[in-house]
């Protein structure tokens, strides 16, 4: 029978799956909705179900899982606190052992995994360490040293998004403390920059809603009020890259998420705030646009149990 | 014959050596002058001369050398620039196993060799990643994960000194840049805060030349200016080290440096600003302060190749 490796990636509002070759090559992806309440109690029963099907269709062994969460996870796969799908304190991967009775099984935190899936086979092919920016609704982060995710003490390394670049902001982030870089660099975070101060000779004045692709898109059309904001938006991720260089020194920076569909404009932006940013041995890094969207989880998952 | 281990800590001024069991016990340490010129020829003969003596008194074999080096280095033993001692570019590792036909020769960074020596025998026992802050004429850094040294692509890791913590400085840094962490900090940094609004009330009024530690010990009298200097030393500290968490989620802080000899009162006041500047998961950190002083290079050293 043939042998096959299951990547997961659960996200808040859908789950997606792929089933992937000994050899790491994709065979087929599919998605299912997470139903995230009670404690999301029913999200690992419906993942093994959805793999079960899957497995029986192809008539193959399922030799290891590999899953990417969306919250801070340990090395061993307790989970502490998952507010996207409700999750209460537990060890995911035993449970899924459980489930499966499949012994490979692996759990990483999602934003880690997609670093891991985009060194695999997206925009950090080639890199051994790298540092993954995911520029969506917030701002997350991976970091990949000599091939191997960072976890941390408490599954927290390369929280990025909520790294201080502004000690003077008077708003309040998400996370309950003041000046994060996902306040600035987000999808959110670049509308709210450009909504503050927004002057009535740009472009985006005329915009009943504005969106970060808006933004980019003014500011590739020259508007000057858009490059402002690009400029803003760039220097706080510059700086935030910078710090992040000056502690691990990666080979190169990976630029992902829905923001980063704007292309080119940003790296040429980003460079010359992070090359201000640190000292003359870390200058001119590599900078690269993530590749894989959203199979990266995917991707990354699978990677940890291959 | 004796199996003998020797640390070796290259400074600007001094070389420290140690010589140590198989066990990892300090048998002796001594030292020699560094003789920085002609581009540092003479550092590498001088220590291995000093070792030889010190072999040939003992009667043993020399089984490995592990040596700290202050700046940038590969994991390989690629040394980039050395300002401090003029070495140009060369392997010091390959010259190293030349000069002496030891074959487990090992070198680091020295802020990354100190931090390994505590979590060996130091402030860091117990611990497993640490990330170490060393607070002398400049601030220095040294980062720890599973176990083993971050090194960094460029050997650059961990140069947490040059972390901006201040975006709006109008002074340049010793590196170039502005607004690093060095410049608030370190001794010299503290000194410099003290200098620029030196309140008449104060007891530092008074002082011919002031130092860091009569900031923190007027600080400890209760002297309130002393006490603000105090607080912006912190404040910026707590922020640098509330970001490295954010990328590196270590399990402890551990402080050093001719700064740290002011004792609890540095840790008292970082942890208020450190958890100002972290997510919930990050909290409350262990910070502790370096035990080995000047040691701690030599310990580094040898751990790497025990």
């Amino acid at each position: 029978m043939e042998k096959y490796y299951i990547g997961v990636d659960i996200g808040g509002t859908s789950i997606k799956l792929g089933m992937f070759s000994r050899a790491g090559q994709l065979l087929e992806k599919w998605e299912i909705a997470t139903r995230a309440e009670d404690e999301g109690v029913n999200i690992l029963p419906d993942v093994v179900a959805s793999i079960e099907e899957k497995r029986a269709e192809k008539d193959g062994n399922i030799i290891g899982i590999g899953v990417g969460v969306p919250g801070p996870i340990t090395d061993d796969g307790m989970v502490l606190k998952c507010a996207n799908i409700n999750w209460p304190m537990f060890n995911v991967r035993n449970r899924l052992v459980e489930l499966t009775g499949v012994g490979k099984v692996k759990i990483g935190n999602d934003a880690n995994v997609a670093a891991l899936g985009e060194m695999w086979k997206g925009g950090g092919r080639g890199y051994d360490s790298i540092v993954m920016v995911t520029l969506g609704t917030g701002v997350g982060g991976g970091v990949i040293l000599g091939g191997k995710m960072l976890t941390g003490s408490k599954g927290a390394a390369g929280e990025i998004g909520h790294i201080t670049v502004n000690p003077d902001e008077t708003e309040v982030c998400g996370c309950g403390k003041r000046g994060c870089l996902e306040q600035y660099s987000s999808a959110t975070g670049i509308v709210r920059i450009a909504k503050k101060e927004l002057r009535e000779d740009s472009s985006l004045a005329s915009l009943k809603e504005i969106t970060a692709k808006d933004i980019f898109d003014a500011a590739k059309e020259e508007d000057p009020y858009a490059l402002s904001v690009v400029e803003k938006f760039a220097e706080y991720l510059g700086l935030a890259l910078g710090n992040i260089a000056q502690v691990v020194d990666p080979e190169a920076f990976v630029i992902g998420g829905g923001v980063s569909r704007a292309g080119d404009i940003i790296i040429n932006h980003i460079e010359k705030y992070y090359n201000n940013n640190v000292m003359f041995a870390l200058r001119d890094k590599d900078f690269r646009l993530a590749e894989l969207g959203n199979d990266a989880g995917i991707y990354g998952a699978v990677r940890m149990v291959l």
